[in-house]
């Protein structure tokens, strides 16, 4: 018998061999090669604990985002975050959005707290809109949940309606989880990190995994103008979570910003390509800003394109979704044309 | 301001220039090159999300400590599954020995437990005599930690004693949690793995920490009969804890059996020498079986140590003990004849 999730994510290519895993949302160009250098350098420093307050990386964020460093708090990956925050603020009762990443339920029912799911409409591709406001009024949550752009639908949330929910979770006591894990590889995203100061009810989520393709490493980091949830959240996890080797992958990925904006680039010219091909294909597919796609297609697909070696990731288990919703990372053009190719053939054949 | 435990480790080599660090214990001659070797190539793979079930490395730990797999949890570092451990259990009252390792204490507050301290005696050497047994009669707690060889002492717990504890436990619906992370850097120990089948109250910590300097690239599991305790625990993280280099840390580490049996005779051999030279220089020293030495001296030393570059647990932060008891992690000849040397020197100035 072997431990983990049971409701688990993409990911996962270390079941079957796999050639192309789509089911991944990271960055398509990979590792930048000054960080895995750097990642090297560090293997000689494995032999020491890490810095338990990674003193260097949480300075080198701060220059980088520009936000003072007690705003901040780094962890072993953004999913580390996320349980440390349930834990600290230990809600009762919660929402999420449906369909969105499911950590946010599983993390808070393991801490106790009851989750109510917002299940956002198919008919406007699951976009969330002003009747959320709406929604909100006279119910109390202890933590409204949102991901921007949210996972797996690639959508943005106006930026109006988030100061709007924002505002009204002020009032009424509500703290504000604001996923921003994959704003950096999103067309027309922005941050809400200037909003820390007006709003100490707002926590902002980030990690490197998506941008510099670190899944593996363990690196994230949230901002929050909350300081005493800060130091309760580290309170509730060990002194070294976060390796020394991670630390090291962040300092140096903190440079790349050359290679995230030319990731970037490209990302989004495969993007559109990529929904013109899908949709040529016949799929439903639903726009998104984010760097992957949601998509429709037949309820078997995924262990069709599995048995060749193709991983995508089958949505079925995501709230507010179903059997024949398809989420895939993109790629570059030669590995998005062998999906395509192998889509095109399964057509074929019926 | 950053985050972090207010109650310190050893370990700490960043905030100041250290040359030689005596505060840390773990293998004094380091991660083995083939263990380094394993973790370079695995920086072609950080691009992707860990197994989040560790398949590879919980079969070859399940093969290597001859237990079944279903017994075996990996964790981000020992640390990590103290803190899951005590989540999962959620103890009402637990029991540590004193001096102990502090985070067993720290991970039971956080997680809403009262914590007892049965002190340990300086006349018998802090040494867990059988008058442990009496004490624990009628007394109902949730969890009773131990650490054996206890750290920072170096005593080993007599297993008949351990037998016996966990039989008054079993009658109590007593857990016994029980830190063997030690046990292979020390002399005349031996591990109660045998032993979870008959008593499933039984809990088994172990790390790659200590026996393969791996402190830096956190990675540890345990060891308990109780496979709902385990999937308990598992459910308290998220899926992603144990990062893609730790996972090859850990496979490679478990072939470097030679290096760990050359490690031990030089240790133990350097450790008597150390002993020796410590008396001879005045010191107390506690006689230990473990890979460390618990000594006394003047209260100012570890401060005086800093100044000249060398780093030794101060260990006036454990209860049980106070200014001027020290910890030192047995190193190689060179690196112990420098601190000898600097200890020379300062009883001749003062």
């Amino acid at each position: 018998m072997l431990y983990g999730k049971t409701n688990p994510h993409g990911g996962d290519i270390y079941e079957k061999r796999i050639a192309i895993d789509f089911s991944e949302n990271t960055n398509p160009f990979g590792t930048p090669e000054r960080v895995k250098d750097a990642v090297r350098c560090a293997v000689d420093d494995m032999c020491h604990y890490p810095d338990p307050y990674a003193r260097e990386l949480v300075k080198a964020i701060s220059e980088h985002e520009e936000v003072d460093s007690s705003d901040l708090l780094i962890g072993n990956g953004a999913a580390e975050l996320i349980y440390s925050y349930v834990r600290a603020v230990s809600p009762k009762k919660v929402l999420e959005l449906g369909p969105t990443f499911s950590e946010y339920r599983e993390a808070s029912e393991n801490a106790g707290a009851e989750v109510d799911t917002y299940i956002l409409s198919e008919d406007n591709e699951f976009t969330l809109t002003e009747d959320f406001s709406g929604y909100l009024k006279g119910k109390q949550y202890d933590v409204i949940f949102l991901c921007n752009p949210n996972n797996p639908t690639g959508k943005l949330i106006d930026k109006d309606l988030i100061l709007n929910i924002l505002d009204c979770a002020k009032e009424d006591n509500t703290r504000v989880f604001l996923d921003e894990c994959f704003v950096s590889l999103s067309e027309d995203a922005y941050t809400m990190k200037d909003y820390l100061d007006s709003y100490p009810n707002l926590f902002i989520l980030r990690a490197f995994t998506k941008d510099y393709a670190l899944a593996g490493v363990r690196l994230g980091y949230c901002m929050t103008g909350d300081h005493a949830l800060l130091k309760k959240m580290s309170d509730t996890v060990q002194g070294w979570n976060v390796s020394v080797l991670a630390q090291a992958a962040g300092l140096a990925a903190l440079k790349e910003d050359e290679f995230l904006e030319n990731s970037r680039k490209e990302i989004f010219r495969e993007k559109e390509w990529m929904k013109n091909e899908l949709e040529k294909l016949g799929f439903k597919v639903f726009s998104s800003k984010a760097n992957y796609l949601l998509f429709k297609g037949d309820e078997a697909l995924s262990a069709v394109l599995k048995e060749k070696g193709i991983l995508i990731r089958d949505c079925r288990n995501y709230r507010g979704l179903g059997p024949g919703f398809y989420r895939i990372g993109i790629k570059d053009r030669a590995r998005n044309t062998v999906l395509l190719e192998e889509l095109e053939r399964i057509n074929r054949i019926g």
